[in-house]
This record gives structure tokens, sequence and C-alpha cells, in this order.
């Protein structure tokens, strides 16, 4: 089936917004069978927008708008959806109690604004929204299917995965199942060439490799008449990848490392600590961004200046001023002493250079992480010349996850 | 003068590639004067290419077309362009030359493919690409403008300053001038109520709001014979809504609020501290994502548990389990215990619930903040019934922000 999005939203072609949004839909649409053959964007505008669905439908089966769904004036995508299909508004008793609830919970008042959001083009198939409080819905007719999503992101994304990947179902045949396997420690070169027995002459399951920030994913997809045999084939493939590569896999369920880092330590009864200078507390956020993470992290130190690494880690101000405030000994003390403060079984620190500066002699992207557990110390030097301070910030990150990683898996 | 903007390219389809390169020449435009109608984007696939190119013709006067300009045989763009257009492609000799001295500085052996990138449309604006091999171009025919750059974004951006800014001079006739201004602590509905005497018959400037995760951003654009006209009729439009909603107003430059802080900080001499559960250090590293943060930020304390906020923090375990952990009584004693060990000026704390489950008489989403500053110390409760784990704390970070936003402010 042919799909096109069409993207509402003045901010879109100001440039204030990125379109993530299509990037998003057209990932799922691909990987569940649909052909996405144009993406479009229009401003709050109620009569470019008509002419723009009308010219989309030269060319699809399915449009599927976002944006344009909120409770302000400039908010039209649902009435002109309604026109062009020849639809009526109609109240939605449901959306309108939601509504009502929604805004005595919050404690305020719902404006008359508000309340067009309870309206649906009649015969629509409802989405609601439990993530922000504009409803989407499909709308068939004449053989033509109009799909309409809120702007933003997280609602976007949360009514895809709650409600239209079921709705999309009907019009796929086949039925598609992928799984996406995590490897660490290997390039992705180097990955392909591992696997080219598996890709070589393959059809079906094909085998994908991405580069992520610091890792590879392998995505592994089958299209059978089953549901059933494609998850079969998926299986068979990755038990085929593991004999080939099982040593750099971490997660064959599209985990990232602090969910699988938070499971390990929960599954044998363990706790981790953190003292962080230049993440500023990424990897305590990183733990904790996993519900349950209550488990197994009690404690984090975010000492950015020397003072706090003397007064609340306790280490010898002379020992900073002789090796440095970036250096091993610094990094491994950090983490002996949040070790021994949290009383915890495993304990990871940083001191290094976010940049966009560092001092004389560094670069940023340079830093030492250090770790302590059960009778043993240590630390690694991160190097990667790089200049900004965000992209820096998330690979101390990962490789402070990827420390604690290694200390579970007995290989540090 | 009217534009669109033409994305060529299957992997923007895939979404596999996010279409950044149309939000970037977008803002470029709209603040050069140009008015951007729509952004479209188009496979590897010259029939559709060639149909979308003469669809949004109906529309524009100018199309900026990217992507599809490389050595590949899916490369397309140019050859699609001309046969458009009516033009004839003809050797470029400095394309060719530059192409020569290329491929014998790498040492590799120029191919026929390549040779294509030396082809350029009779009478077009070459813009030379040094930032890469594909050239760009500007063809105008019959009062159409057909503009070309290639895919790669820091080639098209480099392309974009150093060629077509200048190129596209002799269009504009008048200037635009916008600021973006950024609220918190009111919804998206109830400002634009309070706008509405603003916005109500006003043609310029115009007064556009849109809700961005926990605020609402307000975007004031004018149109004007000269940028000083422009500037001054936005400046008198955020003076009129300063006197209407200024109590949320917190910047009118369109900066983010931990930014604003660390600004506020700075200029003051003042130091804040930290003592977070819930957010898990995402205060702390918000803070420390602006560069130069250390001059305000020396200590964080993640308290994740009750452990921790008795043996780091000090706090009475008793007035802990009286009052129960997310208390007010126990977000003021945190932001006190974190003021005093750390020796700064503000403390600011948390405790709550992020989800997505909660304890019996809760709801995810309620939280208290504590602060305490010279002779000061109390709490407000955060109450926003949501069970997005991820929303909930990023929603009581820029709550933590605003805390100490309104402190320095003077207003709590």
């Amino acid at each position: 089936m042919k799909v096109s999005i069409l993207a509402v939203g003045t901010e879109l072609l100001f440039g204030q917004t990125i379109n993530t949004n299509a990037a998003y839909l057209s990932k799922k649409l691909q990987l569940k069978g649909f052909n996405v053959m144009y993406h479009y964007v229009v401003g709050d505008n109620p009569n470019r927008l008509k002419q723009q669905l009308a010219d989309a439908f030269e060319h699809a089966d399915m449009v599927i708008l976002t944006g344009g769904l909120g409770p302000t004036q400039d908010d039209l995508t649902k009435e002109m959806v309604a026109e062009y299909m020849g639809a009526e508004l109609v109240l939605d008793q449901r959306v309108y109690e939601e509504l009502n609830a929604f805004f005595a919970k919050v404690g305020r008042k719902m404006s008359a604004n508000n309340m067009k959001q309870a309206y649906m083009p009649e015969g629509c198939t409802p989405f609601y929204n439990a993530a922000g409080t504009a409803p989407g819905f499909a709308l068939e007719r004449d053989g033509r299917i109009a799909i309409c999503l809120p702007g933003p992101p997280r609602e976007m994304s949360w009514l895809y995965e709650n409600c239209l990947d079921q709705y999309l179902d009907k019009f796929v045949d086949k039925k598609i199942f992928y799984r996406v396997v995590r490897t660490m420690g290997i390039g992705e070169s180097d990955l392909e060439t591992m696997l080219l027995p598996l890709i070589d002459g393959q059809t079906d399951p094909t085998i994908a490799t991405y580069a992520k920030e610091g890792e590879v994913a392998v995505r592994i997809t089958s299209q059978r008449d089953s549901m059933e045999e494609a998850e079969a084939a998926v299986t068979d493939m990755i038990a085929a990848m593991s004999d080939i590569c099982g040593e750099y896999i971490y997660s064959i369920n599209d985990e990232e490392m602090n969910e699988v880092v938070v499971r390990l330590l929960k599954n044998r009864g363990l706790t981790v600590s953190s003292a962080e200078s230049c993440t500023g507390g990424k990897f305590a956020v990183s733990i904790t961004d996993v519900p349950g993470a209550s488990n197994v992290f009690g404690h984090g130190y975010v000492t950015y200046s020397v003072d706090a690494k003397v007064g609340v880690l306790g280490l010898d101000r002379e020992l900073i001023e002789d090796k440095g405030v970036v250096s091993a000994e610094v990094a491994e003390e950090m983490a002996v002493a949040a070790r021994h403060l949290s009383g915890s079984d495993i304990a990871v620190s940083i001191t290094g250079y976010a940049g966009p500066d560092a001092d004389e002699g560094f670069n940023p992207g340079t830093a030492y992480i250090g770790y302590a557990y059960e009778g043993c110390s240590g630390s690694r030097l991160i190097k990667r010349r790089a200049v900004d301070r965000a992209w820096n910030r998330n690979n101390f990150t990962l490789n402070m996850q990827r420390t604690v990683y290694l200390i579970l898996k007995g290989e540090l």
C-alpha cells in the first residue's frame, strides 16, 4: 500500500522544528511493509492544507497527517480533513469526559478552545491519547484513508505504538517480525565482514547493520505468512549470529546498555554508586531512567568542583594538585571513595574534559573512568578528540555504563 | 518571494536520515525575507522527482532541491532539473579541473560516474563546492528559479553560506525579523486567551504560540522595508506582551531555562547546589550542560535511597518515616542540608514519583521541590498526573530550574 506523510505546522516551515515525525513514521511503516512515497510539510493554512491533502491522494492510498490537532485557533488539521473527506464533526463523549476529567485533575479550567478537541469526524476510528489531550483518528472514505496524529513527537509515537500500529494490521498481508541485536566492542565493517556468510544470498530474514553512538546494532527482519513463522526465522538467525559473534552481543532485544546494566545488577542483588565530574550526573540519570532502579542505585555524587571532590568524597587535595584533577589516580580514588561512602558493591567515577575547552596538554573528549568493587579498583582512559560538549558527555556516560557491564561480566 | 524545498533521497523516505536540511534552509530563508511555502521529500526516482518539481512550481517561484548530486547512478537531480527547465548539460571546465586535481591528490582514478559531476546546465550560476566534490547551481528560466544543493548537511550549509546566500540578495525586497519569547507556568490556551487582544486583527507583527515540553514559546515576526523597522516592531510587541503576561516570560531570546539560570547566577556571582531523588541527577546535568557552569555549580547529591538521604545529607530517619519520603518537610530538609554541606548560596532539591508506579495515595507526576537560600527555605508541590516516567522527570527538572529562577527574581 502506498502511504504519504503530511506534516502540518508553520514552525516546520520556519525551521524552528525539525520534522522528526516523518522519519519516525517512515521507519515504522517501512518495517510494516508499506511503501512511503512522499513527505510533505505545509504551514497552518487551511487552504494550502486542503490542497496538499488532495495532491497527496493523487499518488497514495493513505495519507498520515501530523500536527495541527491542538486547542488553538490555528490548529485546523481535523477540520480540513473532515471537510475534504466529506465527514461531519460530532461530539465524542469519551474524549469530552476525558478532557473534563483531565482539567479537573490538573485543577485548570477547560477553555472553549479545548472543547473543540472533543469533536471527531463522524465514522472515524478514534485513537484516544493517554499521552496528551489531542486524540488522533483514522477516517476511511471511497478507498482513501486519512490518518491524523498530534504533532508533539512524544504523543505522536505514543499513539503510533498504542493505536495506529494495530489499526494498520488489516492492510498488511504478510506478517513482519524483527529483532534488533545490540553489539559493543566491534566496528561496523568488522562486524559486517564476520556476518557476510549469513548475509550473502539471504533474502529472508534480512540482516542490516547500523552504527549507533559507540556501538553497532543489527536488525534481523523476516516477512512470512504468519507471525509465528517470521519469529521462528528471526530466532534461528540470531542463534546463527551468536555462534559467529556472540561475545560482542549484549542484548538480543534492542535494550540500551543502561537497561542491561540495571537488569544484571538486579538479578544478582548488587548495587552501584557513582562519583561524577565532567558528566555532571549523566550516569546517575541514565541508571535512574530505568524503572525500578531504586533496587540497584541509592547514591550518586556530582563533584564538579575540586572543593566537592575534597569536601564530599574526602579526596586528598595534594593528590589532586600533584596528579592533576583529570588523572587516573583521581578517577580511581573517586570511585573508591564513592563505594566506601555509599556502601555499594560497585562504584564508577569520571573526571575529564567535556569541552568546548580543556586545560593545556589535554583535548576535549579526554576522561578517566575510575571503578571499584570488592578487592579491586582501577581506571580506564577515554580519548576521543571531539569538541562537541554534548557528544563527549554522552560518550563518557556510555563508557561508564560499559565499565559496570564489563565488571558484571567478569571482564574487568 | 515564494520558495519551496524539495529534498531528494530514498534514505529520507526509509526514515534512516532526518531531513535537517529543510529546517536549516527554512530558517535561513525566513530570516532573509522569503516565504517558505512547502517542504517535499521524494525518493531517488526520476519520474517522481520531475513530477514533484512541476507540482512545486505551481505554488512557488523558486524551488531549492537538496540531494541527488553525487556520482552514483541513482543521483539524478541535476539531470531531471535540466530536463524540466529545458537546459542542456555542458562541461564546466573549472569543475572538471577541480575534480581532476581532487582525484590526483587522493591518488584515485576518476571514474566515468565522477565525470558526470563536471557537467552543468547551460546558463546556470554555478556554486563551486570547497566542502566536497558535488557543485551546486542556480538555474533561471521563464521566471522560475531552480536551485540545486548537495545532500550532505555539511556541504549543503557550506554552499549556502558561501554562495547561495549572496545569490539570493537580488530577490529580497522586504526584511523579516523575529524573536521567540519563552514562557513557563501557563498553559498554551490560557496564554493565547490572555494575548487575544494583541493577536486579533494584528497583521504585522504576527504572534504565534506553540507548546513545548513543560512550557509555551511565542514567536513574534515582523516583515518590513528595513530590518530596523522590523526589529522595532517586534520589540514594541514584546513590550506590549510583557505588560499582559510578563510574569511568565523568562527569555525574549529563545534561551532554554537552564541557560537563563546559569547566566543569572554568573552575573550575580552566586552558586547553586542540588539534592535529587526522583530526577536522579537531571537538574545537575541540565546545569552542567551549559559551558562555564563550573563558575556556578560545584556540588550535586543524588540521594535516590532513604539511606542516602540519611547517610549523605544527614536527614533524620524519623522525620522521613513520620512525614513520608515524598513530603514537603523532607524536600525542604534536603535543600537545607545540600546548601549547608556544599556552602552554596542557593540549594534546590526534589523528592517525588516519576512513575510508572507510585506509593498508595500518590500519583506519578507528584513531587515536592525544596529550596534554601540565605535566611529562607521552603517547598513547592508539583502535581501533574502523568504516567510517562521520562516526561515526569523532564517536567520535574524544568520546575527545579524554574524554582532557582524565581528565587533569583525575588519571587520566591
